[in-house]
């Protein structure tokens, strides 16, 4: 390829941006970012690429565009770019969740454009171009979104972008797609910001001192509650759907739970906790994690 | 010291006997261990003591005792060494509640004998002395517990004995610990717990595979739970009053996040996720974890 815009440079775009160049995907890197902080961080950092002003002169020029920032700005950014668009560009982006975006994709965006959205499971709770890593797609999964209409030639192309960038691709359709993210990733994002909350409340009204102590399970919590609002809140909403169905079918299992303690039911609960140690073992055996033990990180 | 007893050799028993042993603490070092898969862990790992069957002509001997086993097992072993035990041996536990441990000591430890809990807040989420570490307590936080009767002499000397083994030594009555570990440890590990039962029942219900894409948030999650279920029973059981009410606040808190969700809220859920990584903040600032990115461990 010769151009590749990415729109947004926080840790997603600067790790693509980095790993474009690492593996030579395209000559030109073109990034166009609105926070004035991240353009100087990116100046700093020396990235290699141009950080561009003016949408209008370079978006017709692209090979290839990524949309990678908060998904409440896809909207904008579409009609934005809209008249500047040509068939041959091949359009992607990184959200985390789908519904909104192909809503979007099918009622703002030009017709004769495609958009094939991917999803790459990666990140971190910490933001910024920074962050980044040109290693943060190695061996990761990246979800393509396949659906009825998709144009499969630019789907091919994106799909061997990907690959090349070192991820293990997988193609399924945005329902599924946000069914699945809704319980392995939104719903425990929620549950560990809803953790940190409730630590906070009781320290509030008990006036103990308890971030201290957190070494006993909480801290583990905190670092994902640690992670973006703005992307948060993007997913909380696009995905409320299956997350409000998430939050739900937690809610049946914790009043269970309740009652197995309050009661004292020894058999339940210990039928519970050990088959939930099930899902660790499949983990590892995916080598998803390692099993190594985290004796507290120091 | 000369003679010190460890009873239950799993990972926290075998990494005291370990540590022990570097730090040259007491000259001999006595396990008593039920499980036989751990007993013949312990000799084949050649750990430095002396496994013992017979409790009644080892215990009248001892400088030390330290019941490291699940608190379940307290109450039987407690009854089975009662009339060996000396007013001049010190006696420790390492139990994550208090509140049924000390209600115990009253009423069925021998009178004149003295007990000062303790709880060392390390851990794994593996068991067993084949994971045992003898650095698992170094600059790590042991809670002592001081009532209004308890032995100063004895509370000294136990005292002196985490310092020696590398722990920083905090002293609260057990009110104050078991409602603080019920909100940094034991509602974690509820729901962390809870958060992959309710996984596991998407998956049989949804039949979509999940755990392959667990790096988005529910691997995190998997680690805690997977810790030992008697364990985590028995400290839910004992605690059960402060859990409660832990449980109450979490599901309130949870209850305010799905009515922002679902009303899209924008100003109320941002406010909420800002003000929680507040917490991560000040974990660092506390030395009790890093702020390194973690991009999925490998």
């Amino acid at each position: 390829m010769k151009n590749i815009l990415i729109i947004g440079c926080g840790l997603i775009g600067s790790s693509l941006l980095r790993s474009i160049r690492t593996k030579k995907i395209s000559k030109n890197i073109f990034v166009y970012e609105k926070s004035k902080s991240n353009i100087s961080k990116i100046k700093k950092l020396k990235l290699p690429c141009k950080v561009i002003n003016d949408l209008r002169t370079i978006v017709p020029k692209m090979d290839m565009i990524i949309f990678c920032m908060p998904m409440s700005e896809y909207k904008n950014t579409i009609i934005k770019i809209n008249n500047y668009l040509n068939n041959k560009t091949i359009i992607t982006d990184i959200g985390s969740s789908k519904k909104e975006t192909l809503d979007l994709i099918r009622t703002k965006l030009k017709k004769k454009i495609s958009w094939v959205s991917s999803h790459p499971i990666t990140g971190s709770e910490v933001s910024g171009p920074e962050f980044g890593s040109k290693d943060l797609f190695i061996k990761k999964w990246c979800i393509m979104i396949k659906e009825k209409n998709t144009n499969i030639n630019h789907f091919n192309k994106i799909k061997k972008f990907w690959k090349k960038i070192g991820s293990k691709v997988v193609t399924m359709n945005s329902k599924k797609h946000d069914a699945i993210f809704s319980i392995t990733s939104h719903l425990p994002h929620l549950i560990a910001y809803n953790l940190v909350k409730s630590a906070q409340d009781f320290e509030k009204k008990q006036k103990h001192q308890i971030i201290k102590y957190s070494a006993g399970g909480l801290r583990d919590f905190s670092r994902i509650a640690a992670s973006n609002e703005i992307m948060w809140r993007d997913i909380f909403f696009d995905n409320r759907e299956n997350i409000l169905k998430a939050i739900n079918l937690f809610t049946q299992n914790l009043q269970a739970f309740k009652k197995d303690i309050k009661s004292k039911n020894s058999k339940t609960l210990i039928k519970k906790l050990v088959q939930t140690k099930k899902v660790r073992k499949k983990i590892i055996k995916l080598k998803q994690d390692i099993n190594k033990p985290d004796f507290g990180r120091f």
